[in-house]
Parts: structure tokens; sequence; C-alpha cells
């Protein structure tokens, strides 16, 4: 299974195109959208929501991740193998929380050499995605990849808002106490089970079905109704 | 086939889960995004929505759909059999108009111990749908699927407004007279065959590809024009 | 490989239904999503970003391409051959530049009697990509595609804003001097390589990664600095 994971939207050509290259050199392989809508920009937000999604996947399984303000540049490509997982895309912190949280990580680097400078998810990413999905080892000998040793190990922040309006925290919700309070947007959020413990119209925090700590309003938005966005900090009180 | 009609939104980590779960459990088996955007927190417009899609699938098609306001409260999750179509998802409503339209239905409870009480499409639907593709039969003994008795059997209000701002009412036109008028908006529609019987910027009613009546402006947004969104009223006059 | 370039959108029904038909009748063919937000009711403006976009494709590789403001009129609806690449879609001058920039260039004109006035998409164009994609030549004689004689070779202006906000003009590269100037939107625009040779909030044109000059700006988005929009024109200052 090859996984996509990318801020490259869902219209316009980009998606399809990469999907175009993995139909063609990893042919009967299937290709999952996971998310388009990483916040582009931001690598460092986008690893802690990584984390999160891609060790639910499984060994053997592909994960194309681009988030990459630098593609042009001289930041390397790299391949990572995080538990058993594949990862693919640029060497830019993108998976620096995966690096920590998987027990035994090795890693390649990638040649860009000859694609177009503006698209590698498709001339560079696409291609070595296929090669790993359909069984062939990383070329060349094991890089190291980079750090960012100044990163907590969870995120007081939201990673995520997705369409309903629940925003997602960069904070594994196994590592606070079950009576933690999470301030956001003002407001001092106790935890839940699920939405319908909370009246409708109030707001919770509980962990979500990957993991992290997760913010939502019942039957409503709370990114609408705390002002919360991606980015938006969130202050964690344990009693 | 498995059908998806959902209102998880295309973007965000929910619809490439479920497919990711429908990929290891039912390979090989084509998986179709109908909606994404079922309108969310309302069964009840969704119903009317859905039973004019479903029944355009063929009998062994499995739709795994879900507009679920109460996931994780104890409303239990179903399997439908109606006309040959399987259908998987939460008994709030949601099959209420296919139940009254197809001739033969069967219903069986659904198991949703040790599920996430966030994320029952994941963790309940997909694997039922899954199972259904493959050949299996549903298990345990048949229930009985939950009535709407109050809900009639054509809905005059607007159930989906697509993305050219065509607005979708919950009416079959065939209930309709050929010269029925719906009032939307403030607005008196007649019927026409397809947008260019009117002329560009005019307003107009018409038998959609799926036998609603809809309301659409040659050229232009129904929704904006006329101030049509989800959940609209619009009244029928039949000379 | 069956390649979907439309202006359904890809919420609601219409690209699912598609799908299913392609499902049913090319069992087992690979379906990419390439445009779903085309510039609707502008085949015009479609076209140019179609020809750029279709004959990244390969020979073999059938393309159903749907802006069509007539559907239900009596414009004809056609399967165009360029040099390999199946194309199916309206004949409305969507395939216009497709026609001037093929070697070699094939029609044949599709019956739609019976169809849905509101959907050839599902009813017309997706059976005739299945046949095409399944090894079925068209059927009946060849016709004479429909021609635009009055629309130049390269459309100085904005065919599509991708959701960085960056803005891609109808005007191929290859056809500009290394030192053209771009004026859009108040600014007059100098070439680059890519993002990163302009500074954050800089704007800039480069060559993207299927030939067309399009317009961004590093770290944000050109269509909101700008002022761009699917339609604006754009100015090319050769020194």
């Amino acid at each position: 299974m090859i996984v996509l994971a990318t801020d490259f939207g869902l219209t316009g050509p980009y998606l399809g195109q990469v999907k175009a290259v993995l139909a063609r050199q990893a042919p009967g392989v299937p290709v999952i959208d996971l998310f388009a809508d990483l916040p582009a920009y931001e690598p460092r937000l986008a690893a802690y929501l990584l984390a999160a999604y891609a060790l639910w996947f499984e060994p053997g399984d592909v994960i194309l991740a681009v988030v990459d303000p630098g593609v042009g540049s001289d930041r390397p490509g790299v391949v990572v193998e995080a538990d058993g997982r594949w990862l693919v895309g640029p060497d830019n912190g993108l998976f620096e929380l995966l690096r920590r949280r998987a027990g035994v990580v090795h890693a390649w680097q990638l040649d860009a050499a000859g694609a177009r400078p503006t698209f590698h998810g498709r001339d560079v990413f696409a291609p070595a995605a296929a090669r790993l999905a359909t069984g062939f080892f990383p070329e060349g000998e094991e890089a190291t990849l980079s750090t960012r040793s100044g990163w907590p190990d969870d995120l007081a922040a939201i990673v995520y808002v997705d369409h309903y309006g629940n925003a997602m925290t960069g904070i594994r919700a196994s590592t606070l106490a079950a009576d933690a309070v999470i301030e956001a947007g003002g407001a001092a959020l106790r935890r839940g089970r699920t939405f319908s413990d909370v009246r409708t119209g109030d707001a919770l925090w509980y962990e979500n079905a990957n993991g992290l700590a997760e913010i939502a309003v019942n039957g409503g938005s709370a990114a609408r109704t705390l002002g919360l966005a991606t980015g938006s900090p969130v202050i964690v009180r344990e009693p």
C-alpha cells in the first residue's frame, strides 16, 4: 500500500500526476490519500501529525510525505525505514518525530539529479515510493537523517483542523493525566471520551482515534467557536 | 464495488483510513467516493439524498454511509440489504427512505464492542463493508431497522448544494406534475429539461440525473442567486 | 489508464458515478483524478491547461475531459486521438490546442441518443472512455473536430490557480525569452528557476513542471498578493 500525505491539495494536477507515476511504476498497488492538506510551508507542525498517523499503517506500507517549502533548493530527499514502514520525502524535519518514536530507523539519501526543480513529488519521490512498494530495497549507502533537537516530544499547538472544525493538537493524549485541562482560545477544557459526553455546543478534549489530544465542540466547530487555526498555541494544566 | 457516502470530508485522515482498511480487508475491490459531504449532523436530510443515489448502484454493491452525530453514544450500527444492495452505517434514520422505497429489506445489528468511540467508520463500518464486499453474509439474527414514521415520503427542502451552486431538493421529480412550480428563495420556478432551456442567468427546476427535482441557474449559481443552502425549505405549487 | 479532467468538483456525486461506470465497464484499469476544477463554463481557458497536461500522459492513455456549459444542447460529443492519446468530451473548443499541438489527430462523433440531458459525463463520455481503455477502437466514420481559429497559440491570461495560490498562465514558457517580463496584477515579474530563487514574499515567474509560465510568491499566495484569478489577463514584455 502506498499512502500519500502531502500539502499538494486534492484539487489541481499534483496528486493526479503523482498517482499516474505510481500506477505506471507500481501497477496494482493500492494508493491511499491520507492527507492532501498537511500544514503548507510548516514541516514542523506536519511532523507531529505525521508521527501520529504514519505508525497506524503496517510494516511494508510506503508513505510518500511532502511538505516542502525548500523544493528546488539543496535540501536532500530521503527514504526512511521506521519500524518496517517506509517513508519518502524531503529531509527537512518532517520525519523528526517518527524518528524519535520508532524503535529502529534507517535512512538513505535520494538523488534528484535531472528532476524538475518545482515538482520532486512527481519526479523524485513517486518513483522512489513505487520502487519500495514493488519490493526493491533502497540503493546506496545508509545516510544519517537530519535531526531537530530543539523540537519538543509533544507540541502544545494545533497541528490540524478537520472539516468539522475539530482541532488536533500535537500532544499524545497518553502523555496527559486523566484530569488534565487544555486551555485553548481562552477556554479551559476538560477531557471526555467522545463528543456526546458534553452538551450540544459545549467544548471538550479527548483522545482521537490516532492518539492525539483533540479539541471539539459537540455538534459544532471548535475552530470557529474557540478561534483556533493550525499553529494556534494551547496550554496544558495538570492539577 | 464499495461506495463511500459520508460527511467525513475529502481532506483529512478519515476517508484515507477507511480506504486503508478496505484495501487490506477487501483487496482488489474497487472503492468509489460518492459523497464525502453529506449534510453533517443531519441524517434526515442525508436520508433523502442517499435514497436517490444508492438505488442507482447495482445488486451486490456495498454502500458505506455515515452521517453520525451520535457516534460513541449507544445508537446501534447496522447492515441493511435493500433490493440486493448492501448498506452499512448508523441506525439513526439515514436509511429510512431507502427502507421505504426498496421492495425487500433485511437488517442486522453490528457489534461495536472494542471500537474507538470516535471513529466507527474506520473501526466498525469499514470492516463490515469489507466482509460483505468479499462475499460474507452478515452474522447473527436479523434485526429490525428503526423507523421514522413522521418523515414525509418526499422532502420539500434543499438536501444538497453542488459545487456549481445547483440545489437538489428531497423531492422525486416523478411525483410532480409537468407544470408544477417550485418556489425557492422567493422565486417561482418552472420545469425545464436542462439548463440551456432558459436564458443565461435565469433559474429553473428539472429532473436531475438521479431523479431528484433540482434547482439551477443557467451559467450561474442557484445557491447564491436564490440564497439557498442545505436545509432551506421549498414550496411546490401544482396548478 | 483513464484520466479525469473535469469541472465536476471533487465533492458531490458526479465524479463518483463516472468512476462507478468506469469500474464496471473497464475493470482493473487505473483511474486518475487530474483536475476536478477546470475553469467552469470556460472551455477556452480550460483548453490551454488541458493541452499542457494531456500530452504528459502516454500513448494509449484515455483522458475524459469535461467543461461543458452546453450539456443537453446539440453540441456533439467526440472521441479524439492525439499522438496516440485518446480524449473524450464535448466538441466545444476544449481540444483546440491539443489539436494544434499534436502531430496526428483523428476524431469521431459520439451518439448521445437516450442519455440524460444533464449528465453526459456519466452516460455518454464514461462508457466511451471505458471502451477505449479496454482496447476497442471508436465506431463509425471519422469526423472533423470543430476549430476555433480565433484563439491564439498561447493565451496571455491566468488559466488556473492552485491551492497554494500559484497562478498558471496559458503561455508555454518555451515560447518566451529568458529575460521576458510578465506583468500581472500591476507587478512586473522576472523569470526564476524555482520559488527559492527569490526572497520570501517576493513574486516571480518560472516554467512549471508541465511547461507553462507560472506566477508564484515564495512562501505565499500569488493569487492573493497580486489579485489574480482564473481569466485575469497578463502582459508579456520581451526586451
